[in-house]
């Protein structure tokens, strides 16, 4: 079902201090920046091996990830796995009773069909599936 | 620096119903599991594609996941990074001032060489730094 780890997302409160820090400690770079503005976040996007880490910062003090950093700080927000058939696995999720945040797909970061499973019934893990946007079967 | 992400690690109570979980929701296969006393846990790794996905639970209350658990719940605990030379990435990571949980490194699981990084100065995000035990410069 899951071909991959695609990205692992870290809650920053200010995009351009955690990039820099990134670049200096890590040695990563941006591939790709730009604002989600229907979960009210900026990510940037930094390859790391096969995957990549993200970076994501609110742009709105109602966004999810505002509201994240408020109760617990900077810190690992969600973990996203590549799947080749987003509705399809949303399908088999929900004949198995697993909680999701999307019934069904939206775009996401770079045109990606992405949806959210609630991290409640999925030990405590915020799970972001992700379909390429270069998929054929998108 | 970094050659890819190693593992993405989930902090459980009950690494039995965890396992149990990953198989029958996301078809994921336990390929290793073992306890690293020195730590204080029961491992169990999940490969995930390139990287993996790794269950982590107590064996002692006094362990720093039992203390994580207890503050947090379950949930992500840290992202590992592999480096080709774990000594070398601490010495420029000294340099560069950040702050490190592990001086040394010591062994892991799989008897890989690894250290941890504190959280504190990279963002909020505990890394473990991994130098698989196959590596010729290990």
């Amino acid at each position: 079902m899951l071909e991959g780890i695609e990205h692992v997302a870290l809650a920053v409160s200010d995009l351009d201090v955690a990039i820099r820090h990134h670049r200096e400690v890590w040695g990563l770079e941006v591939a790709r920046r730009e604002r989600v503005e229907d979960q009210g976040i900026e990510e940037a996007t930094l390859p790391l091996g096969a995957a990549a880490l993200q970076l994501i910062a609110p742009t709105s003090p109602a966004s999810t990830v505002a509201r994240f950093l408020e109760r617990r700080g900077e810190g690992l927000h969600h973990v996203a796995y590549e799947v080749a058939d987003v509705r399809a696995a949303l399908e088999r999720l929900r004949a198995l009773g697993v909680a999701l945040v999307d019934e069904e797909p939206r775009r996401g970061g770079g045109g990606d069909l992405v949806a959210f499973v609630h991290p409640r019934g999925n030990h405590g893990l915020l799970v972001e599936l992700v379909q390429r946007s270069g998929d054929p079967s998108a």
